[in-house]
């Protein structure tokens, strides 16, 4: 598995997150190998965080973690698509996916509402 | 809607094409301020090729042309995702998405075979 991935010179792929059943594209994240390899041991979802550099067990804060379902390589190895069953929301904004902004005449604008206040899943705003 | 995109070192940003309406995860490729401009004035999407350092017309070369239905930005603005109408396939393989290879028993597999085969989109294999 890991030797079909292409790693980037940082060690990271980007990772795309979706709901199984629904097909919601629910956030995009970075994966190194060991988070690769923990993801597919544990069938929980584990990202490497950029700005913290270290392993982020999605969830592990929030609670809203995400449980694999399948883990699909795209053809040049250089893009995992993560099946999962999210648990709550993805986003740390509170909203069921990150992708809430779109142009709407002209202007980006908020297109869905945070289903959970981020006091609510972090204990601060 | 450009100055809420926050394009990486590079002036790129990764992007999601989705299926509109089925909501298959097609591909993920890359996209600088030029080719997100082009994407939203024309409706056609334009992405940028890393491999050929150049604006890449999606479907320029095979025909497989990909039509914006929306267009949505993360949370973090560093990553967007296409809701696209795409014509015929949208992977270079032939196959209907690029993301066709997953672990069955152990074993990274196959999961999907190509619907029209590189020598008729490219005339060459």
């Amino acid at each position: 598995m890991l030797a079909a991935i292409c790693f980037d010179a940082n060690g990271l792929v980007p990772a795309i997150a979706q709901q199984h059943d629904t097909g919601e594209v629910l956030m995009m994240a970075w994966m190194n190998a060991e988070s690769v390899r923990e993801t597919l041991a544990t069938g929980r979802v584990c990202y490497f965080s950029r700005s913290r550099g270290k392993l982020w067990r999605k969830g592990e804060t929030s609670g809203q973690a995400q449980h694999l379902k399948d883990f699909r390589v795209d053809c040049d190895g250089d893009t995992v698509l993560l099946l999962v069953d999210q648990e709550g929301v993805a986003c740390h904004t509170g909203r069921r996916n990150c992708f809430f902004r779109a142009p709407r005449a002209g202007v980006l604008t908020e297109i869905a509402a945070p289903l959970v206040s981020p006091k609510a899943l972090y204990g601060h705003d």
